[in-house]
């Protein structure tokens, strides 16, 4: 009884002090102050539609960012591609008298694709506050008038609220907070913000050797990505590389009468469902030749950080409604330190209430390949291609002619998308590495978490290869923000926590 | 030299009586003299969009067809099913003085869904003349004004357009000829026209009960289908049974970030892929236990049928674009008389310009089973319930609870949709069939065609079960109709010949 009582007795103050108690924290003391004007903000952000493929609203995101960087004095400017209507970077830069050191902060301003019918009561591109997640009985709540309360709990609801404006936001927040507060920054700040990070970054390389000068530096400090799925901070010491692959099958010319044709023409969804069989086992693992060959082993110290990382995966089976998860009982961050195979999507004809009874004429899968250290995404789509033909198939790269579907009984279109890049994967022991390691644990109370690498992709193979800086990964996304997905949201509480681990990261102590 | 010259002489006249002669025929007579006003009720007709679920829709074709059999002195009435909103059938009749035999002409007025957006520069129920297929390089043609030449190699696109207007069209047609011409059908005549055949006629066996008396009859005919690939006139004796069932596998329960759970989170498209390739082999045959257990074999009739039956596969594979057919190399005609398994759609998150990188949470197959002779539709979608439990499926009817997700690692939500029914198939040797076959060999100067059963599907079971009546099906549609699918069409000459082959049936010797 004793010892019970005096564990509460420790705990309460803790709790006080993390969500009701006043605060000397100086940046506490400026988000407390300031938090409708910083959602004000965010959300006329968040309302210009932000797919990078809308080059009019990639522009109109780009000019808003510009007055944002402008108003705060950071001398912003459009670092362009030569393709035309390419989404230009946004740059600014800020000068820290006395600073040896220069990092630049990275977030992207483009978000996913969405399509607004599945959308839950709220639009992509027309930001609302929920009480909660949708999930959980999180009712619409109209945006706070200045002076009404604001709840942590709350969720804002939007493309781009978690990935990746909310990185934007966490940034430059953390440096007004600085400002207001007659802070200087410890290092001299560049800031990037990318325009297609979510279309797997084409023009990056090409923007980056356009300013090698420009954007010299010793770091880059990456924010994007959900923090550890406990809630506790992390640092990222890599992400996995990526490459997008779109694979089509081929039935007849023409959608035929199911009843007239079915059992003769070959029906493009069932080769297509054959195929991807293929590809797995029972247990997900890719049976692919080579799949897994060239991934490099984790080091010593990256071994040691995921064993401490804290495991999660029980709740996640819970709340995700998952028996059994693929791999064989190896858990999730061991499992996301291997290449993966994965379906984004697929299409043939229609299901539902447009149903017909037909044999289609093509089948689409859109797959994703993960790759990690050691993996090529080029050598990797090879393999797949390989593969492919392996299971009988003319693999094309346009639209098979006549000609070839009359030679070939299988035919498959194999589109490898633009824009694909390898893993990345920064030392733990490097100086910058253990600065932004001891920043973010100066806002935490328990340890944070380290983690070699992200499951998730990031074109930072590309920054270290054309610039030759390293770079570090600092998320400040709740886990469960619907990233990428239809209802995008995000945990106010993890803004506001955001930017005192950017003000945190502005004022790191590398020198 | 001589042979040859002998059989073009033969051929020549044969070839002028067909396409450019001057006919004494009074049914071509009158259909010469009023195409114009022929085309004009079927585009009007065509206008109205007719997809069962859209009940105003339907209500309109229906009043139309309602106004079309009054303006003919035919009595219509609608047949009501006692669902509210459910499309009724349209009943029309005329008594032949002297007639000893009653036969009804069936058509139906839906169609099947369509995505307009699907339509290659026409709209599904905006009517369209083309000058040729679209595929062949027809151009969009204006209507013609009364006088100019209508070529009957024209098409005319919209929904319905073969499937199954141009049966109304034909039926009420012949029967203008024959009353312009002071003709006289040979039988007493009912119409029946339905509204939901595309949608399984889930209403029909109640329609049929509640009015036997008034369709009591001694045949039916349908106008429904394709005429043979080589073009040839055919009668048809059966066909085969019909239901679709929708399958739902289930992934995380919420879309997840890729590269986050990419490798642990179980993806719904693989694991879909995986289940249809274990339904059938690499040559199209079906591996579900017991799935061809039932099929009666064909009689010797049948088999005489089907080996006289022109081989067109040869063609149909170079126009369809198909190397190797399904089936071994077993003919087409040969293997509709199977039951089949159809995947008429794939849908999981998204492909293409909205595919993103996540892990969907399902994954949708649509289905459909075609049934012969011996089959019951409860039984073979039972057949095809038994084998996904047997992959390891937990099978429900319902979207599964969070219980039976952390329950069962595999779960399907398995559906079959209302209106499945048997095969049919019409002894050869009936007194009516015979009178059917030589009523259509009158029109035709080569062999007309004898199929045991259609490929394709229609509720005569329904019938035959409900009213004791036997079927025979006379089609008149082109072949290559793109019945079913985006751009529909019929060749005017196909409705042109349909019209003489029912102002045939209306006169047959049927005593």
């Amino acid at each position: 009884m004793k010892r019970r009582l005096v564990s509460v007795i420790v705990a309460f103050p803790l709790l006080c002090q993390c969500v009701f108690a006043q605060t000397t924290d100086p940046v506490r003391v400026y988000r407390r102050a300031n938090e409708h004007r910083i959602l004000r903000e965010f959300v006329e952000l968040l309302s210009i539609p932000n797919v990078a493929s809308d080059a009019e609203g990639i522009r109109r995101n780009a000019a808003r960012l510009v007055e944002m960087l402008k108003a705060r004095g950071l001398k912003p400017r459009l670092l362009e591609a030569s393709t035309p209507n390419a989404p230009p970077a946004v740059y600014g830069e800020w000068t820290t008298p006395g600073a040896t050191k220069t990092v630049v902060f990275y977030a992207h301003y483009d978000g996913q694709p969405t399509d607004a019918r599945k959308w839950t009561g709220t639009r992509p591109w027309e930001p609302a506050l929920r009480s909660a997640p949708f999930e959980k009985g999180g009712r619409l709540l109209p945006m706070p008038a200045d002076g009404e309360a604001i709840d942590p709990e709350w969720r804002l609801y939007a493309r781009s609220a978690s990935d990746d404006k909310a990185g934007v936001i966490s940034i430059l927040t953390a440096f007004d907070a600085l400002r207001a507060k007659q802070l200087s920054p410890t290092v001299n700040l560049k800031f990037f913000f990318e325009g297609e990070e979510e279309a797997g970054s084409p023009h990056l390389v090409e923007i980056l050797s356009r300013h090698k000068e420009l954007l010299s530096s010793d770091a880059w400090v990456i924010c994007d990505g959900p923090v550890h799925q406990s809630g506790r901070k992390q640092v990222v010491f890599g992400v996995r590389g990526d490459t997008n692959v779109e694979v089509t099958v081929y039935g007849p010319k023409r959608p035929l009468h199911s009843g007239h044709y079915g059992n003769w023409a070959p029906n493009p969804a069932m080769l297509l469902a054959r195929l991807l069989a293929s590809m797995k086992d029972d247990r997900g693992r890719v049976i692919i030749k080579g799949w897994y060959d060239d991934a490099e082993p984790l080091g010593e110290a990256e071994r040691r950080a995921l064993s401490e990382a804290p495991a999660y995966d029980r709740e996640l089976m819970k709340e995700l409604g998952i028996k059994r998860p693929e791999g064989a009982g190896r858990p999730l961050l061991e499992l996301i330190n291997e290449p993966s195979l994965n379906v984004n999507g697929l299409a043939s004809a229609e299901t539902g209430a447009l149903a017909r009874n037909v044999i289609p004429t093509t089948a689409v899968a859109a797959l994703d390949l993960r790759l990690v250290l050691g993996n090529d995404h080029r050598r990797q789509v090879a393999r797949l291609v390989a593969h492919i033909r392996a299971q009988g198939f003319h693999v094309t790269e346009r639209e098979p002619t006549d000609e070839e579907r009359l030679t070939h009984p299988l035919v498959a279109k194999v589109i490898q998308e633009p824009g694909g890049y390898n893993a990345e994967r920064t030392r733990m022991d490097l100086p910058v590495a253990r600065a932004v390691v001891a920043a973010v644990q100066t806002t935490s109370a328990g340890p944070i978490v380290l983690m070699p690498t992200l499951g998730g992709s990031l074109p930072l193979s590309l920054i270290r290869e054309t610039l030759g800086a390293p770079t570090l990964t600092v998320p400040v996304a709740n886990y469960d923000n619907n990233q990428h997905a239809e209802n995008e949201n995000i945990r106010l509480q993890n803004l506001w926590d955001g930017i005192e681990t950017y003000a945190a990261l502005l004022t790191m102590k590398f020198q």
